[in-house]
């Protein structure tokens, strides 16, 4: 399994640098007619148009960089922070952490007889969405509390780590690691390139994370950051163990984000992007970096390559966001318009 | 006071690179006859003497870096945490951070008529310890929140700078920034040079730490770990703060420490330093890893130079940790054979 891992990953990287040899014509979209992926000194971005977004991104980029500039940033202060679901990869129809969950129960339902009878579980065996989304919060909770604890971190990882590469999205039919989001993968590494740190700061479990967008996205587990359950050391006879607690400690959204931030990071961010309401405190944090910084908000707005939605979407709702971000001249990303390909596969 | 601090840590730094062009002799020293900080290729621990210690630090380090050898560690892995009080800096004849405190309850005394008969602010004020070792865990709890919150984090980061550069230590008299131990500050650039990360993991608080260390240490905000109080972040009309609420959050100590480091760090140190049972979780912890790792605990041993304790001292007490690392085979430091110089000042 892992070397699967190591494949997939390695391959987009492999990937985006050998064909900036070639010129690469792919399947025609409404948006897209003929999508060079080259990443060069000249273009870092070659997944975007040439629209604002990536003309300010630069513009940015170019003055954090530049000495004698006055928006110069020293790089111990370019920290780069990104939500993830619906910012780095797609999160419809469902957040894909719930997608595991469920496959999860599947797979455990064997050793546990009574979740035939027992909701949300019953819900889950049945494929029962009505009835599952009917639960709410308090059965999404039960789900994850049931599936992401009562094992050690190194179990849970592997679990995370076999389904993330044999488990397929119920509608686009690949495997959810491909639906991360090409323009994203050449913005972070266009900021690694100019000496800013990235990090994930999302909502979703932070080892469900770890376990598989270290290579995918190039940012280490340190720089990852979500939401916790409670864990407990055991010395183990000298074989130690962290075991998971059916609790939560921390959840990482809202005005968590920044509060997360300061205690783990330390610091502001220079640079925010997400695509919710759910990163709006993110941004106002950053905004008031004493540096001049940069907010990134994805418009998911591309109901043909990935899905259309926003205020009143139950996923991922970006209305205050989109308000403030207008309001105050954050950069919004019109998906549509500005991204020339959405996922890697395009590419194929 | 921004630039004394940038001074001052400059100032270990730069001096470490300089005495490299010339023999330093420096006042002499039971322990010590002639000392050189030359840290060279040839010898990047220059203030350690040539035994045991420094020889099976360089051993691993030699096989971690070793491509062909059997262990040798890739740089994602090569993860190294110390401990701060008494590992990294003394603690002696208190925690540091109390000091701060205790000056702290001083300097707000005016705006708290009441503490004048109130436990422990009185026997604080009259600099009465005894009354005030006798108030234990409850009365320091105490003098950190009403010291340690109240405030946003940018005020409390200026109140610790305010400090640490202008109050001196009880008896050594010296800022308390001059009490690290110069030996740590070259074993934690050796290993960078050898793509090691370097994390402090202390049962000190975070944010204490992280405004004055980073320069001291030559490590960022992000890669510190320690205790934490409650925050809430407030977005006060576009002016977002964090306030430091009087609630303690985490324990970064014991079982806490390898709890923390994954909860953080997200993967098993391969390398960690300590000096007492506080820092054993943490050694067993980076015991376990599967990659060959370092446990290395520093025994207080020089009454002259620092100061001498381990079992039966009430701070950093050093009794199964002594035991385990003697059984297991971890290497101990005997400051006073192992070090030939303890704190910087002793170059001047």
């Amino acid at each position: 399994m892992y070397y699967l891992i190591k494949f997939s990953s390695s391959f987009l990287i492999v990937f985006v640098l050998l064909v900036s040899c070639k010129q690469e014509t792919v399947k025609e979209n409404k948006s897209v007619d003929v999508i060079k992926t080259e990443i060069t000194k000249k273009d870092p971005l070659p997944s975007w148009n040439d629209t604002s977004p990536k003309k300010e991104i630069m513009a940015f980029v170019n003055t954090a960089i530049d000495k004698n500039h006055p928006n110069f940033v020293p790089i111990k202060d370019r920290i780069a922070t990104f939500d993830n679901d619906g910012n780095l990869w797609s999160e419809q129809p469902a957040y894909f952490q719930l997608f595991f969950a469920m496959d999860r129960v599947k797979a455990m339902a064997k050793d546990h007889p009574e979740w035939k009878n027992k909701q949300p579980f019953k819900a889950v065996l049945e494929d029962d969405m009505k009835t599952l989304a009917k639960g709410g919060e308090e059965a999404l909770i039960k789900l994850v509390m049931a599936t992401h604890s009562g094992n050690t971190t190194v179990e849970f990882e592997q679990d995370v780590k076999d389904w993330i590469h044999t488990a397929k999205h119920p509608t686009k039919n690949v495997t959810y690691d491909k639906l991360v989001y090409q323009p994203m993968l050449e913005l972070l590494q266009y900021l690694r390139a100019n000496d800013f740190k990235t990090f994930v700061v999302s909502g979703g479990g932070v080892d469900f994370m770890r376990a598989f967008v270290t290579k995918i996205y190039g940012i280490p587990e340190e720089q990852i950051l979500g939401s916790r359950i409670k864990t407990a050391y055991e010395y183990n006879d000298g074989k130690p163990v962290i075991k998971r607690l059916p609790a939560i400690e921390f959840i990482d959204d809202k005005v968590g984000k920044p509060e997360n931030i300061q205690k783990i990071i330390g610091k502001k961010p220079v640079f925010s992007s997400g695509n919710s309401d759910g990163d709006l405190a993110m941004m106002q944090w950053t905004a008031s970096n004493k540096h001049k910084s940069f907010m990134l908000y994805v418009h998911h707005t591309d109901a043909d390559r990935e899905w259309a939605y926003d205020k009143n979407s139950h996923i991922g709702r970006l209305d205050k966001g989109l308000i403030q971000a207008k309001k105050d001249g954050w950069t919004v990303i019109d998906m549509k318009k500005d991204w020339k390909i959405i996922h890697p596969f395009e590419l194929n």
